[in-house]
């Protein structure tokens, strides 16, 4: 297809879209005051509402095969495409969740949170932000492409959860068994925001993987006198401390054999893109409220250490007595919950036989170490020199006028995550929220600019996305 | 007085105890019977009836100012004593306590707790072995004493507990309130047991001293992501493992600056001591339930370790998650209660100060570190060599035919450490129950062979001490 006939059709749409925003608003109203809250019984059946509705306008617009298809363990998650691009042009996944945060505390809203309110250019409802506005933005940018233009200039496939705020397990359920409906070249999982509170765009390239542990030292059958058996019994916990501590160096690193082994280095655009990333680490440091933010690893920066290198964390620890005053015991065992943060190409089930080879390595005979894996997670990238990455970064700067900031994120998605395991697609994580919205406080919020501006984005990314092949896209 | 008047003294004593045997078993018998169990309030009268009866029993022997001085948060104290064996003779404290542990549960016992039972050569009771035997094998002592020779051989104080399984802090009243009743040359703690099951005496010489602390680490003002955060804010359970660790070197030493400069010296004669001590470290290891004893500093055997060397033990480790699964958070705090056993001349209170002052030191500026010092208490010894010492060794070895042993305890005794702080009198450990007795559990027994045997050990003590002046007994 010429560049010059995608160029009209996107003008078309962008037509369409301005002409339609009462219609298109409507529908984001219409979903907010479906109380989707996954996490509360009392509201299985307006989430089910939610999802029923949502293959209604899927079907209104066009959109084949809708579908909500009910989980296991959780509320339904809904699919549909649109597969009539031909076979050359791209097939792209979009993902989104129509389940929303529980309201409380209640008496802290303005409004009822599934009562929208409109005022000062902004919408304020539980969803607004998180993430109903996004999912709507699709279908709303999807249904004005169709009107305008007759098609689609690129295949579509949507996936919408029900249960993003409340548990991973149904989407994990529902990837593992339907993978056929997630055949794509390229995930845009739209469930984010901007980077900053002037709508600076952003582009998520990567994320970090996860290997939880938890590890136990026992020792004597039971606790002991710490006056009759101090000096002569190994104790616990004091072997627990030691073996933590030898988990890291000074400067945070972790010290287990091999670790760093299958770490990407930062390509020096990716430095660049960091140092480029604004950040107010002293507002941070106020509002987190601690004497000074890390120094951590010398090699790199603060931000790249925030989301482009491997963690250490203890998560939790526990053992022996802590009520108050004084008990002079040796206690018979002491555990504790630690993870680390993996970074591309980590994989965490090496990195998990890593830490539990290193570890019986370090136990002293005394005592006998347990550790069990508790949580594993891939990390992931789609680098930011990939023809997919850079489409996106086209169509972003088209739409807002300004270049997208290129970040990672230090967390992780169980969509993205449960989706590489099955699909190995790319995923390029774009959103279309306010960074400080109250996602999951009081009074969520959207400025309505962003509303519109996230159809104009999404109609911009599936305009570049039309002129890569199905193959440019997948390189990652 | 010449040893001859002494020695005759002394065997119309030891007649006196085997021709009034009955007499005196029936006092033990009439005490048992007492449910002086401190612990539990529906017992307050029996307890305060048991003090009562001592005090009867010493009015009825001839020790004056026989009194029971109640407590502001506990049971009353009995003091008594007989000074008249003139200013030139030394005056021994003797300690020992009324009260017992409470005796649930009460159906595993063969008979009722308090009504005691004679069988083969041994008697059943709670109190059996600890502690009243020694208290009326004391006075039964004192009695044959004052009827067969019409005086004692030396001064004798009594202080008699009535909280010791309950609580430190009545008897620690006490003796800050009455030091004047405690007034004396040399203290005879009788409140322990022979060192095995074939009756060898046993002198404690030396008791462990303690710093106790709790230490919490803080960082953020809540619990933070750790995906959001990790790489970028210190982790207080990070920090906390690594200062604990920090604390000791791979041998268990601790690493504190000055730790162990005030530490005396093992003497070849203790030395010497320890090695004598037979310990089976097989069958404690069975007992205990580890894998193997602790290897510890290779500069001290294993007995060493077990009391006469300092120690470090973390009590209690707490911070974050400890439930089900995975919670991925940088935890708001951490913290942990530790302590080090000390020996002499190791001043708690220096001590304190070396490790608030070390960890201040280590603590990283991302973190507060805050340390509280929760309990302290003096190390104590009586050199083996003192007269003191080789006094009680000379008199148990005319008594039990065999020399004792001498051993230093890993714990502390509070009475002890509170009358140091008063008194700094020097204190022996020397007791005549059996150490498989069941102290703390149903059934507790004695055998009467060291009924018998324990109330002739006090008459040779007393004779041996009475042949040292006043200032030899004080000698440390």
């Amino acid at each position: 297809m010429p560049d010059h006939t995608a160029s009209a059709d996107l003008q078309a749409t962008l037509d369409h879209l301005e002409s339609h925003a009462d219609e298109n608003l409507a529908r984001f109203d219409a979903l907010l005051r479906i109380p989707s809250v996954a996490a509360e019984p009392a509201h299985d059946a307006d989430t089910r509402r939610a999802s029923e509705w949502i293959v209604a306008l899927m079907e209104e617009i066009g959109i084949e095969h809708a579908t909500a298809t009910p989980t296991v363990t959780g509320h339904p998650v809904v699919t549909g495409d649109w597969l009539h691009a031909g076979a050359d042009a791209p097939t792209v996944l979009v993902y989104a969740h129509y389940d929303v945060q529980p309201p409380d505390p209640l008496d802290e809203w303005i409004r009822p949170p599934f009562e929208p309110r409109y005022e000062d250019g902004k919408v304020f409802a539980r969803g607004a932000s998180d993430d109903k506005n996004q999912l709507v933005q699709h279908l709303n940018a999807a249904d004005a492409w169709l009107r305008a233009a007759g098609r689609l200039p690129l295949n579509l496939r949507f996936v919408f959860e029900g249960d993003e705020e409340s548990s991973a397990v149904p989407v994990e359920e529902f990837i593992a068994a339907h993978p056929e409906l997630l055949a794509a070249d390229l995930c845009l999982v739209s469930d984010g925001a901007m980077y900053d509170d002037e709508g600076t765009p952003e582009i998520t390239y990567g994320l970090r993987g996860i290997s939880y542990f938890e590890i136990t030292v026992s020792g004597p059958r039971q606790d002991l006198h710490s006056g009759s058996y101090g000096g002569a019994v190994r104790n616990p916990a004091n072997v627990l401390v030691k073996l933590l501590a030898a988990l890291t160096d000074e400067h945070g690193r972790c010290t287990v054999p091999s670790f760093y082994d299958q770490v990407r280095s930062l390509t020096d655009a990716e430095r660049d893109a960091y140092s480029a990333l604004p950040y107010d680490v002293e507002a941070q440091r106020d509002l987190i409220g601690v004497p000074q933010m890390w120094a951590g690893d010398p090699d790199y920066t603060f931000m790249e250490r925030l989301s482009g290198r491997p963690t250490f964390d203890i998560n939790g620890l526990w053992g022996g007595y802590s009520g108050d005053g004084s008990k002079t015991i040796i206690p018979a065992r002491a555990s504790a919950k630690f993870s680390t943060r993996l970074v591309p190409d980590q994989d965490h089930a090496e990195i998990a036989e890593l830490m539990v080879t290193h570890l019986a390595r370090l136990a002293p005979p005394e005592v006998t170490v347990a550790v069990k894996v508790i949580q594993g997670g891939y990390p992931y990238m789609t680098p930011i020199d990939s023809p997919a990455t850079q489409r996106a970064a086209a169509a972003l700067e088209r739409a807002y006028g300004r270049a997208p900031l290129f970040a990672r994120s230090g967390g992780s998605v169980p969509f993205v995550s449960a989706l590489q395991l099955a699909t190995n697609l790319p995923v390029l994580l774009v959103g279309f929220a306010t960074p400080n919205g109250n996602y999951h406080a009081p009074n969520e919020w959207l400025p309505l600019d962003y509303w519109r501006g996230g159809m104009e984005a999404i109609v911009h990314l599936w305009d570049e996305f039309s002129r890569a092949t199905p193959e440019e896209l997948r390189v990652r």
